[in-house]
């Protein structure tokens, strides 16, 4: 995400108590952080937070955690969040070191119009490439569940060529999520970007992938 | 592919050497056809026959069957073929039945621009719903290898999550064949849909996958 400064961002971070510094520290105890043994979901670069808030004020029975690095984009998400949300917590993370964070605690993984990174010499930073996939695999719970939307055609052919590879099963895979929505009528929480893209008449695609442990 | 009535079609299919009549015959005997052990490429629903005949001319080393269910195109196809094609057979077959025309004897299977089938209810007619992998499983001699181009993103989208689904892992996926093309100068034999959907400037899909024997 494109990055503008935010004022007093480094205040509204300390002052928020959705916000967990050193997040490290809670690697192996997030049911602790959370007070009950719901499941946990993550997205992982949450952007402005449209799509965690709405689902963590939607689903109260699941436990919702924000992953975002840049303090700016964290700001002003912290901004938006409504008091009394118990079961939402946001982190600053590199997606890199997601697994100096979570051990065995997380049940599903959202990525949200991730970066590209359109360089083939770039893919394998892609929260998609092979390096990540076997990080989240130390991450989840129990059976391993992605769910992905992107507008980038090249991210999203490479990331289903990935997860299958991988060894995931696609559950659920669309070229055209509006157009599904308004079909079939399934369910959908928009981010920010993605009601930009909608605006814009440019395809959603969105891929749900599953994974059972051995 | 819809239909023109075409003059004298029981002739020209009659009279062709390319065309092989009773099919079921030669199960389990297409190398005698051919009379060498080359590997041997079906193309299903090879419509006028622009692919497989430019394929066959192109690689002498491989034997090329080319099966189309109406003999209105059968004719068509059949006319276009040059002299002294060694390598190209063509039957009249309807996918349904292929299990009772190859037994373990095929090398690759090339699906074109295949009727989508767009109703739900009718997805089990789509080439790539698992009834069709079933039967396909018994007609690959050793690995499973299927390459697949389309212009219909749900007919794409579905055949992804079935390939997926039924274990076979992706080799090549893209969502624009042309620009690949003009990027990365990969090698492309068009069919004549496609010829006519490029010029619309339709994005082409087309994955390879395979599944290797147990």
């Amino acid at each position: 995400m494109r990055q503008r400064n935010v004022k007093n961002k480094e205040e509204i971070i300390k002052n928020s108590k959705y916000f967990l510094n050193d997040s490290e520290n809670y690697k192996g105890h997030w049911q602790e952080v959370f007070g009950n043994t719901n499941p946990i979901y993550l997205e992982i670069g949450m952007g402005k937070g449209k799509f965690i808030i709405e689902n963590a004020l939607k689903y109260r029975d699941i436990n919702f955690i924000g992953i975002e690095k840049y303090d700016s984009i964290l700001a002003l998400a912290l901004k938006k969040i409504p008091e009394n949300l118990c079961n939402l917590k946001i982190i600053r993370l590199d997606a890199i070191n997601i697994d100096n964070v979570f051990d065995k605690e997380i049940d599903k993984i959202y990525l949200n119009f991730s970066d590209p990174w359109p360089k083939d010499r770039h893919a394998r930073r892609r929260l998609t490439s092979p390096v990540f996939l076997k990080k989240y695999d130390s991450v989840f719970k129990k059976d391993n569940i992605i769910e992905m939307k992107t507008d980038n055609k090249n991210l999203f052919s490479y990331s289903i060529k990935s997860f299958n590879n991988y060894g995931y099963y696609i559950d659920y895979i669309t070229f055209d999520l509006v157009d599904e929505i308004n079909n079939k009528k399934i369910e959908n929480i928009t981010t920010e970007y993605e009601e930009k893209f909608t605006k814009l008449n440019n395809p959603i695609y969105k891929i749900k992938v599953l994974k059972c442990k051995k």
